[in-house]
């Protein structure tokens, strides 16, 4: 696959991508869903890289949409309206033309077997906002700025946004932040909670890939995207009894694997040489992620 | 119908709800539920209300249950227990005798077409603090007070409070504030997370107008239904794809509507002329509100 | 049952557990996750006890799993992963081998119709720290110490947690302590929301007693462990009517049981006097919890 919107680097382990468009501000386009599914989907089998940083070209993070297109910048038919009033009908392949484009993208962060952050550099407005929501952790640049501002155009938030905006900021502010579509500067988006920290821009980058380190560096590949899965996955789960079952599969998959060789190199004061990699999953993997995310649709 | 319980303004677009027997601390009554429930359906078909403010006559917001009666407030008849042991029997006509009243008011408020904001003047307990958890907003006058006084009278929180409560302020914190049954000043309230904001008593209401002006000026009326929707329905989703299936449909039906205009707008750098009516919703609606409240009922 | 690794007292009510293995800093073994959960499942049927404290012997208040073992500490036999590969398969007694302890204990602590307080008195790791998210409320002595540190071994969080964090501290929050897998002080903890309150060491005690108290001195026994229950569970409901099914019933039952005395005593001014015990819960109850929680599988 040739990317067009993207650049991709991978130092010592970390995948940085950038958003890749500065003249248009980064803004999101079907071809950027593409390449963007494509990048996360492709982590998965990468046992080179063990976390993802995303960030954008030049002055911007993302500036949403791009609307040079005009009204119709959606790329949706109206004419498949009637065969579109209700939630069953967006399975299968034909369906694939209504499908929210920014949520094929979080859907696949939410899939991913790699940490993520976003490295949050300048606008980051619409899908460029929603985005992130889907990563592990934001961290703002002093020019960063956040906008949810779909209420202004006569449409609503999207990419799975309100899945996990009240999750992260709590259901009152997630509300707020919809229905006033207002962009947040830095210091209001960290003290709202939805970066974790703002950072000097030239300090950017090297604090995303720290934390990228703190999560990954000696530990176990499976671990980390079982732990990420888990905690993301039972942040939804509808009991305790739910989170029971997956703790006891992933708790009994990673004790037989790495963790056996972990609590050896704990009591033996070294540093644990893990073997799993993470492009082999335990069997009831691939059950989890159809079950709660895009691998249920036929795509 | 007419109103005994409550009053109604409507002031450019925006309906004040004013709960209206101060001589009884605007205490709850039966009746009352029923005009709220009323007020908030039949706010769905009213194409000149873009907002709804809840506040109280007098001093009081409202008092919680009218204690008067006596022990057999609820209304509740003991000789229906036999028939009610499981969650299977609320359903019907003959039910509605054991349903509880403040939940049938906080579906009606879940399930509105528009922003609702409480503007808690004085004080709010039991169903008067429950009530305004399926608000959009709290702003509380200086002059409030807010109480889950239900364990200390051997009964338990109701109206969905449970729902709402430990998404707003987070699970430790709904179990304290249940558990201590305490009544809270307005600081304390706004310490825990209840409310938004705390207001000088004279600019209480000014202050909630111009939060329902902010949500809703200029704005595509089915828009912000919709997004106010996807924000409630998902804060409770099971997982980010059941989200994804609401946002493809809904940003479909809002792309081919109003969000055709606000791109245009946008791009004219004018202010957009929006045409849809949340007396008229898409056709998924009535589908969503029946799965997740109260249309699901036979009332 | 003679109990070796807790040791208990009742004090006017409350049940004070000890995690007693000072000399292995109370760490945490199969017979420490049977007793625990028999501990709790024996609290429901005690009606002289009203709520329960959990802390440790000595320094610690637990220092995580035994590892003293070496490799398979957690009792599990890989000769039986063949049959373990998905969900579906942990029901039933033959997989009470796979299924994780720690879960077991924190299943009980759910299902237990009494509030639960941690007092941690130092070192809370692993299961030490995760066993305590399943409780009404952590305070902290200024020793304690709280990581969840599994991603340190090559394994993953357990004991529900993945349940509980995200819904006490947020989804970011809970990705970054997990991922993080560091140990917080004291006052860390406090900042990240992990606990209630950080006490002296001396005090930590008292302040458990006196929040048990605040929570159950003179209140209906059915009446808080339905309001404990109904929180806890419609903290994870799929709407508000699923909510509002529940408080009906809950609303139901306790206005003709300890309400009605509730609400007379109220109005008399007087102190109630509730008949009813924990021991005899509504007989919705034992669906709730089968549910949701342990009562579902096989033990």
């Amino acid at each position: 696959m040739d990317f067009t919107t993207l650049s991709h680097t991978v130092d010592e382990g970390v995948l940085t991508v950038t958003l890749d468009r500065p003249e248009q501000l980064n803004s999101f386009t079907t071809t950027m869903a593409d390449e963007l599914e494509r990048t996360f989907r492709d982590a998965n089998e990468r046992d080179d890289v063990r976390g993802i940083i995303v960030t954008g070209a030049g002055r911007a993070f993302c500036a949403g949409m791009d609307l040079t297109a005009g009204g119709n910048v959606f790329g949706l038919d109206a004419s498949l309206r009637p065969g579109f009033d209700d939630l069953a009908d967006l399975d299968g392949e034909s369906a694939r033309a209504v499908r929210d484009t920014g949520g094929r993208v979080t859907l696949a962060i939410h899939d991913c077997r790699k940490p993520v952050v976003a490295a949050i550099n300048g606008a980051a407005v619409g899908i460029g906002a929603t985005m992130t929501l889907a990563m592990d952790a934001r961290l703002a640049s002093e020019k960063a700025r956040i906008g949810f501002v779909f209420g202004r155009l006569g449409i609503v938030p999207e990419a799975c946004s309100s899945f996990f905006l009240p999750r992260i900021v709590g259901l009152d502010k997630a509300l707020d932040l919809i229905l006033t579509a207002d962009i947040l500067d830095a210091h209001a988006a960290l003290d709202v909670g939805l970066v974790r920290a703002v950072h000097a821009p030239e300090d950017l980058l090297a604090q995303a890939r720290a934390l990228i380190d703190t999560w990954t560096l000696g530990r176990s590949p499976v671990g980390v995207a079982l732990a990420r899965q888990l905690i993301l996955r039972n942040a939804a789960a509808s009991s305790p009894l739910e989170a029971h079952f997956a703790d006891s599969l992933a708790m009994f998959w990673t004790s037989i694997g790495d963790g056996d060789e972990g609590v050896h190199a704990f009591l033996e004061k070294r540093s644990p040489n893990y073997g799993s990699r993470a492009s082999e999953m335990p069997p009831f993997y691939d059950d989890w992620i159809a079950r709660s995310s895009a691998r249920r649709l036929s795509d």
